[in-house]
């Protein structure tokens, strides 16, 4: 479609400004000092919705951070693609880290440097200026919704309730979301499954104030040493999880399906290198993309207790915390695994101390269809702008909402993502490679074509 | 000395008056956004010995907080005691537990409540109480000399060097220090033994970034997982510490000895309640007060890394951290017990990881003899004011000075504390009861009458 190109062309500047503006805007769902910003934001994408063409765009408010909703109606009779997305994004710090203002984006080698470049604005505004294209070249196939939220990186909580809430409003034919990643620009790929997410906080406590490490010391269980045995004991010498029950539900995959899965291309040299380590780690018997990808995981977080300033403080602290969360698989239900690992980890805990587990949020594993009208549209989407047919592969990460989505609306996903692995996602200097941003724009009108004309 | 009694009980509120002032100055060693109130309190200091009768009173800087000396000689041919103590405290979070400011001292049943109430501002000022007292009676009976040091919390880096720069100066014939505790006022008792100390800092450094903990997880190795997997280490099934070599030059005491000490009242009930903890802890084959006493321990005091804000960070952080202490026993010495610990902790990091060790500061145990004139001068002391002959002890903590005493200047030391165990020094609410603060302000004196009629 050479009128897609010329008007994406003629706007991409633009277009980049556009994102910029958005990246300035620090809408941190998970620290309520951001809450205004937050509502900022929520403005501002509701404003770009228009500004691209949709019909109505509305702020949804909730229980938390509002959900921001627009809608492109060419016939009803047409088939309708619903677009998910997310405003929010991750804590910044450690802000020391950053080599520029995660709210201060810069460009760099041809890369756009800001929390949320990548996770999920860049991604989600590839959409709206993909709108924008078909609209202004009078060449939309088929209905648009967005979906655009404020609370992906704290657990969705109240999208749910929406989702219920709106199921006639929000009826469509398929989800499509770009809020993951591809292997590189020269081997594309789809992800087909998302790992579920159970995320804990735990709290250990010893005696009821802070004790002096020499007075008492040797005597009294020092919360920070009980908490690091407990944490010690979730892995066995072969980092397979010790939680009771932990595995039950895991599906393994048969012996062809981990082969397909360890053909797509992965230097282990390569990763190594780029994020500095000697030696990988993980549960034995896995290679590296299925420890990533098909098995579940569990990691601390955050840890804290006691003296953690400047200089030396000799206490025994009154209590020691730490953030552990688990990356779930098919058939692994998050409330399960919560369950699971309070008792364990009540029942890990020695005498002397006290546990206390809170879970955050959670949700559930899902695996997507690649035989589908959807999966199709969009490999044949990418191998129009990409001239290679996209490997299927499996994500690590979670989207909790994905699974809500079939529940609740009884709709299918497509992960149509165009990050890449080393784009520092939840981490300091987090980019988002311009030629993928525009990579996506010129994508995203090719998926709605072939979605209509295979739905015609 | 009936003329002592009167003048104290004539004075009282005002001795009281200037302590609260001297614990209003918040003279935080350890971070130096305060130290310009570390100066402020050495010039507060200097003045109070001036003010009580010292002949000459100064401050001496140092490559660090300054040390206040002063002095008063009666006649050079008297015995002369070194009072020392320190004006520096130890800093006051986590703030959020005490019930009033740290440095905004209330008395709440007869306790005085503030940081350094106890540790050690209340104890060296008795001394200065003290020694007004005997100038206004004109009734002291020896020479004092007074070092009040500014950087006992962060290891008396400086007090050192000072010490040998000052030889001449200091010449004395015993230290006295008030910076120890006794088992309950209707239990006095003398700690005849302090433990020495290394403290060091550790650093697990994973991958060079932090990573999304979905994308990485389950096949990079999480510095927090790690650490506490090398922390859990350190204390075997029976907690002994598994450093290798670190109890080669430990004294074990006799059963005689033992005994002895086991004899002290203690009551293990009120012990476990005073804490509220449901069982005790500790190293196999000892007692709770062979433990905190006669035994080597190993203490993390702090631990920290990844996401520790509010809500959840699906972060693999690139480190984690943790400052790990050890108390000392005869005849480990600290510089040693370093070395192994860094050897050790360096050995049992696994592939994927690095390791940093740095030491912050240490000091050598001590065991003070009970036979000769000084402590038999301390214990009639104690006698005449509490009633009751004291019972040696053995205590927990560490004064890394009192050994440098002992090699700079060839001097033993007396350690006459006037403490409580609960007196929660180096945690919220610390406080120093009324009660043991004029009885420290009473007993002083007879020390130097004691200790001078010995000696004469």
């Amino acid at each position: 479609m050479q009128a897609w190109k010329d008007y994406q062309n003629e706007h991409k500047d633009r277009f980049l400004n556009e994102l910029l503006d958005l990246l300035r805007i620090p809408s941190i769902s998970a620290d309520s000092d951001y809450k205004g910003d937050v509502g900022k934001c929520a403005e501002a994408v509701k404003q770009s919705l228009l500004d691209a063409g949709c019909d109505s765009a509305e702020i949804c408010e909730t229980a938390g951070h509002p959900i921001v909703y627009g809608e492109k109606i060419v016939d009803p009779s047409l088939p309708t693609v619903l677009t998910y997305g997310h405003y929010d994004v991750q804590p910044a710090d450690p802000l020391e880290l950053w080599d520029s203002g995660p709210f201060d984006p810069v460009i760099k080698d041809d890369k756009i440097y800001a929390r949320g470049a990548c996770d999920d604005k860049g991604q989600f505004y590839m959409h709206v200026k993909a709108l924008e294209t078909m609209v202004k070249t009078d060449s939309l196939p088929c209905n648009i919704k967005f979906i655009i939220e404020g609370e992906e990186e704290v657990g969705s909580t109240n999208l749910g309730p929406f989702l219920e809430a709106n199921v006639d409003k929000l009826k469509s034919d398929i989800v499509l979301v770009s809020d993951t990643s591809m292997i590189s620009m020269d081997s594309p790929s789809i992800e087909t499954g998302l790992r579920g997410l159970a995320y804990m906080e735990v709290e250990v406590i010893g005696p009821n104030r802070d004790l002096h490490s020499g007075v008492y010391g040797g005597a009294v269980a020092n919360p920070i040493t009980i908490l690091s045995k407990m944490i010690a004991s979730l892995h066995d010498e072969n980092n397979h999880i010790t939680v009771e029950g932990f595995y039950d539900a895991v599906q393994e995959l048969s012996d062809a399906e981990r082969k397909d899965l360890n053909d797509a291309p992965f230097d282990l040299d390569d990763f190594k290198k780029d994020l500095g380590i000697d030696e990988i780690w993980g549960e034995k018997g896995y290679t590296t993309v299925e420890r990533t990808g098909i098995r579940p995981t569990l990691e601390p977080n955050g840890i804290w207790g006691g003296y953690i300033g400047e200089g030396a403080k000799t206490v025994l602290p009154s209590a020691a915390y730490a953030k552990i969360s688990m990356r779930l698989v098919p058939d692994q239900g998050s409330k399960k695994i919560e369950e699971l690992f309070i008792k364990h980890f009540e029942n890990i805990a020695p005498p002397g101390v006290k546990v206390k587990v809170t879970g955050h949020h959670g949700g559930e594993p899902v695996v997507t269809p690649t035989d589908g009208k959807a999966y199709q549209a969009a490999a044949k989407a990418i191998e129009s702008t990409f001239g290679k047919t996209p490997i299927p592969t499996r994500g690590g990460g979670s989207i909790p909402i994905i699974a809500l989505f079939e529940k609740v609306l009884g709709l299918k996903t497509v992960l149509m993502g165009f990050g890449l692995d080393n784009d520092n996602i939840h981490s300091p200097n987090e980019k988002f490679d311009i030629l993928n941003y525009n990579k996506g724009i010129e994508t995203i009108p090719h998926f709605h074509k072939n979605f209509a004309e295979m739905n015609a």
